[in-house]
């Protein structure tokens, strides 16, 4: 490291230093810093798709609760098969109950399965792509409910009004470390009691090299 | 697509357009793209550890010829065994060989045999993971030399004085699209006779949805 690189360096410790300490969040991040948490490719699922695949009057059980209130890691999993016939096993499903079934899968994910599937925001899946699933009572084909899901931050009005940003504003978030790298189009989602989370499916955190935990810093573009 | 967003993407295309036209590059690209390669995960030799995997005497052969002079992508692959007991089949030796063997993982590869490879510059293996390769004729257990390699652009000295950079300069590489990114950290290498292109692994590739023959815009940092 030369003088001007360190100096730069310094400065940016000391600056994050202050930022943490004059933040007015009552989280313990950071003025602009967003936890992130990484999207395991995963199912979202109607009652109806669930009775098909796991029996009539089945019901999701729970396997732990997820940082969003009221939302759960079922113990349920199912195989995902693909048109060229090769599958990914053991896909969780997410609770609660959606009113349509959907899988969301990292693009690594969907080259084993041999899809394209295209970038969506959470629920909009018409056109979306199709696929197979397999649980131990049933199987069905989604003619369609297969996405990459956006990069997309979740957060509360008062994270919002901190942020000086708004219910699907587009932002960009910035990662350190050996594989920095900026995100761009970051949908903001305004959600009264939820809690600040960006997630970002595996792809992104592997290719910037971070776990859940990890933190980004939210920049307006 | 609001009016500003509109005007936005419109002034985007139109300076893009601009920035072609009036590019003094010998390429056909414009003045600041860069074309991108992506690096699946691959090896390179050493003829010790070649003749040790598939006999003694053994030379490579050509399957074809990759975009820098001399560089091939050999009919010879290998499956490499992580410390976990799971494998990757069908992993590529690239050619010509070298006096260490060099063994190139994304982070979703290492996560899969059970790693956590540094990001290194390529040749830079001091200290970096261990893995069991597997040939035809033999195994070895390499003691280090598995790394993730770090994000690079190779050019010729006319590319580098055109963008005005040096060698073993680090600049960021924006990519436009659904999952548009900024990759930071990306090292410049310069040497006389290599063809401009900057090269990614499959993580980077796939979180931006890119494929070889994209196009990323250098910005100087």
């Amino acid at each position: 490291m030369n003088q001007t690189e360190l100096i730069k360096k310094i400065t940016s410790e000391v600056m994050k230093e202050l930022d943490n300490k004059h933040s007015c969040s009552s989280s313990s991040f950071g003025s602009n810093t967003i936890p992130v948490g990484v999207s395991v490719r995963h199912i979202h699922i109607s009652q109806q798709d669930l009775e098909i695949m796991f029996g009539k009057g089945y019901q999701l059980t729970k396997r732990n609760e997820l940082t969003q209130p009221g939302e759960f890691a079922a113990n349920e999993v199912v195989v995902l098969v693909g048109p060229r016939l090769r599958s990914i096993t053991n896909v969780r499903i997410l609770g609660p109950l959606r009113s349509r079934t959907q899988v969301e899968l990292a693009l690594t994910d969907a080259i084993i399965l041999g899809l394209r599937p295209p970038v969506r925001k959470s629920g909009d899946l018409d056109g979306s792509e199709s696929l197979t699933l397999v649980g131990p009572k049933g199987s069905l084909t989604l003619k369609e409910g297969v996405i990459r899901a956006n990069r997309h931050i979740h957060m509360g009005p008062e994270d919002a009004r901190r942020f000086g940003v708004k219910n699907d504003q587009i932002v960009s978030v910035e990662v350190d470390g050996d594989k920095a790298l900026i995100f761009k189009n970051v949908q903001v989602r305004v959600c009264q009691g939820w809690k600040l989370e960006m997630h970002l499916d595996t792809d992104d955190a592997n290719a910037a090299g971070i776990n859940c935990g990890a933190e980004g810093r939210l920049i307006k573009e």
